[in-house]
């Protein structure tokens, strides 16, 4: 027997309805390609959505045709997220910053028939567009512009597309598994991968990412998701926040410290995320330039692990609460955020704090367990270490266009992370398994090692990585750049992690760079540092 | 083309999987029938869960049978919400404090086959015995008693029972659409009708109330939901707390003002949620005590208006927020909440507190509109006044066996509600369309006299009702309670009006009785009124 309530799909169209509804006149401040603010409101995306989704209707696609986007956040891309979906497209958001090669290989791959661009990436369109072979339909995201035309013969422009569509189109209604989206793993450690969400998996994963210790979105909020709109739909927070009518501020293309410090500023934002990188710039901006980010409350941090030092700075100088975060392309992005559970109010306050460091607990919607080498289950203790597996609403069932390759165990999904659980569920990232470095039969964390040569106050970046070695298999090379104005020495570096690891885990050698590789999302390159080092200690 | 995610059920038994997994050691407060105190956690309740869920299925239950309870909110009620729907039956909460001949009608109008109840109705469930003709099995909740049984031959002990479980069971998954639970509307208005909800439309459910805009539990939040578990699943809160993994406070039988306080300051309760009247006690013997329920943050009050000035002193005197809901049985409740805007926030103080007295905005998986007789739609501007209609993911289709009676008009429901919407989707419950009094063709709202009349100093409680009248069809009648030691007389509160409403809205007449007579939800039976005091102003 069946329940006998009214059943509608849930669709992501029904989020931006609602927000249309009832946050109407609620700010979208949008920094555009070219660097202009635009403020819109969520009444004003709505529209354009839904006009966009009728005007891409006539250029005859047909459903779930995928749309792609290389395209900063921004406003524009923010009614494209709407219009793709909601008319029953797949809206393919492309990283720019890939190499040429993976960026064509992927919209081939993705057989993007329509591709939306930022004014920004018309040299790159250019130089890519013969080599790809699916797209039909060259979209600039602006006005008209004949210099522009002249170059890409067949042109269209956002703004005169636009008009094409009826402004009185209403989103079409079918089932809620239907793919939505499409996103390719970055490719930190290997060949980018699609994964392609569905209605369904969006709008529950909105509904998680908006209860209060998961993120917590509200309509008081002014949020800044500095993390891409091309990385995991920038967390998710274009839906969420479209379910919890918050005002938002798109930062275009500059997420340099003092374009985000401005932004705060100036818009009051209260809640903003990002990866660990960007937040680094953004510290020593403020710090430099004195603001104290009076309006911010909460920053989400992860796709990389978040270092203690970046979360007491946050809450010591500036009251700001950070939520350590993490996810993956494969999740939506969302696995855990770290809050804390009420018997932890009863603790001393330092270690309350040293409580949420740790990547925290999983939302309702999503399960994690460790396993060992031969799938089972290992004690979630604290201490056991193992491969993180993790099953969901919105996590993965299979990749894009690879339905036959069974991915999953037993209907988990392995994430290629290795991590401890302690009983209440907080889950450390101890390491990525292929980062991890396994010397002599031991296992180290690079990413605890990490966490304290960041500490170290004349370092500005680092990173360790397992190199070869002749008698270990392996040992942990830290790789350092040095902050301005300073020259530690080796010596220096390697003193510095005494009496906080043990002595058989530090680094075997220091090598100063410039600066460190990092990939399309901001994240360090290990597969880049380990080749350059490979031979470092092997003498 | 589908999306590539994994999909697996919303049901139930995943609440409860959720709190065993990650909130284990969360405790659960229960103050028994007997008002004894119990203390528990999300691990005992989900283990217990599951074992009375095997034992039910050995019992030869058949799915989406209805196992009924007569029960306060207590732990052991938890447990049956979670045994009964996790393993697949109905859990029909029934409302005690009915009459004997609708309860007696409602047990077998739904065909309950197992009954559990509190000690308390052992007496009632004696004399209604012999009546309930499809009731198999009674199950009393505790511990055997043989006094018990030789009233109430074959009679079950839930003690018992629960050890014919096996430890072991998994729960079984199906359909999310499947049937989970069944309540009864309070019969305010009518004869009362079933509403059949589903796992689907729980788990959904839960999620809106979760999100901080709504209700927003947390982890770090000890929840006492006041209002009965019989009345729309204690407005969803044993469900959604088990999402967030809150501590929660079953506040058992005794609800008077007294023994509320003394909760909420021994387990430091920071959220409650019950209708007015309840909170009417609460503050009188807060203050009477000198309790300065300093661990209370914030209140949900909903089922009837909230009058401001109980809005104003918790706010003053007590530092709670509190959050107006509004819903019905027939929308799992929950169909707004009142939480502010961004915008709101600039303006003077005054006007925000103004804001937040009405019913609040819709959370996204709902809509709201207002019609005319004819069923068009009318403006919302805060001004017009319509019949209020509903539609949405947690809103009935039909009433439980009359799905054949099509209640909805083009897919929305009919609240019976009389409301204003403003621009913002702010609603304002004007009246039910019942008891909204019609004079000389003018509409004149109860609630807002009402709201007027409470705030007098010397009275206890009041109504407004509408009663025939030879000229107008209809005038307003105030029945009013006075406060203990207080004697005001008709003219003192006619004069309170003055400059508050338009002069042809006052009450035509006072008339004082000793007490209000309410339903079995704690609502004023205005039916009843209009009853009695039919012809005073007949003349
Ligand atoms: N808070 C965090 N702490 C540590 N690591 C994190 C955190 N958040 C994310 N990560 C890392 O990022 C990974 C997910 O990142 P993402 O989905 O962006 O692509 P990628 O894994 O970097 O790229 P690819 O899968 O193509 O190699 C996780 O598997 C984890 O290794
Ligand atoms: N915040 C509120 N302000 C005003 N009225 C409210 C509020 N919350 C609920 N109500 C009233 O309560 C009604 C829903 O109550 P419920 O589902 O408990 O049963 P009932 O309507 O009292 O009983 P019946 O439908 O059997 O007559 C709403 O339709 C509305 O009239
Ligand atoms: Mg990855
Ligand atoms: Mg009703």
């Amino acid at each position: 027997m069946l329940g006998q309530m009214m059943t509608q799909p849930l669709l992501i169209s029904s989020l931006i309805d609602h927000a249309e509804r009832y946050h109407d006149q609620t700010e979208i401040i949008s920094v555009e390609a070219d660097g202009t603010i635009f403020e819109t409101n969520w009444a004003d995306v709505a529209q354009n959505a839904r006009r966009m989704g009728s005007a891409l209707t006539k250029l005859g696609l047909r459903p779930q045709d995928r749309v792609g986007t290389l395209a900063w956040n921004n406003r524009r891309h923010l009614e494209i997220y709407y219009a793709v979906s909601g008319a029953g497209f797949v809206c393919h958001t492309i990283n720019p910053r890939l190499f040429p090669e993976q960026m064509t290989y992927i919209i081939n791959h993705a057989q993007d028939r329509v591709l939306f661009f930022d004014t920004t990436f018309l040299p790159l369109v250019i130089a890519l567009r013969d080599q790809l072979t699916e797209a039909h339909h060259f979209v600039l995201m602006g006005g008209r512009d004949e210099a522009a035309l002249s170059q890409v013969p067949g042109l269209m422009f956002y703004d005169e597309l636009i008009e094409t569509g009826e402004p009185d189109y209403a989103w079409p209604s079918f089932d809620e598994n239907t793919a939505s989206s499409l996103c390719y793993t970055s490719g930190t450690t290997g060949h980018p991968k699609g994964v392609l969400y569905s209605h369904r998996s969006t709008v529950l994963h909105s509904f998680a990412s908006n209860t209060c210790d998961v993120i917590g979105y509200s309509a008081v909020d002014v949020v800044m998701p500095v993390v891409p709109m091309f990385h995991v739909n920038a967390w998710g927070s274009p839906y969420a926040c479209a379910m919890s009518g918050s005002r938002m501020v798109m930062p275009g293309p500059d997420l340099h410290g003092e374009a985000l410090v401005n932004l705060i500023d100036t818009y009051g934002v209260t809640l903003a995320m990002g990866v660990p990188t960007i937040w680094q710039g953004l510290l020593a901006h403020a710090d430099q330039s004195g603001s104290k980010l009076e309006s911010l409350k909460r920053t989400v941090i992860g796709g990389a692990a978040c270092p203690p030092t970046m979360i007491e700075t946050f809450r010591e100088t500036y009251g700001v609460d950070t939520i350590h975060a993490w996810g993956m392309s494969e999740m939506s992005p969302l696995g855990s955020t770290n809050f804390p559970l009420a018997k932890h109010l009863d603790l001393p306050v330092e270690d309350q704090h040293k409580l949420r460091e740790s990547q925290g607990r999983p939302p309702f919607g999503v399960e994690l367990k460790i396993v060992d080498d031969n799938g089972n289950d290992l004690p979630h203790d604290g201490e056991t270490q193992g491969d993180l597996m993790v099953r969901g609403h919105w996590v993965l069932d299979s990749y894009y266009l690879l339905k036959d390759q069974d991915i999953l165990q037993d209907g988990w999904f392995a994430t290629g992370d290795v991590a401890t659980l302690d009983a209440d569920g907080y889950m450390t990232i101890r390491d990525r398994s292929k980062d991890i470095i396994k010397s002599g039969g031991e296992w180290i964390s690079s990413v605890e090692l990490e966490n304290i040569a960041v500490a170290h106050p004349q370092l500005a970046t680092a990173a360790v990585v397992g190199v070869p070695h002749p008698k270990w298999d392996e040992r942990p090379l830290l790789i350092a750049v040095k902050a301005e104005g300073e020259d530690p020495t080796e010596q220096d570096l390697l003193a510095f992690f005494d009496g906080k690891i043990a002595g058989w885990q530090v680094p075997d050698k220091v090598v100063f760079v410039d600066a460190l590789p990092l990939n399309a999302t901001g994240k360090i390159l290990k597969r880049q540092l380990r080749a350059d080092f490979s031979d470092i200690l092997m003498g």
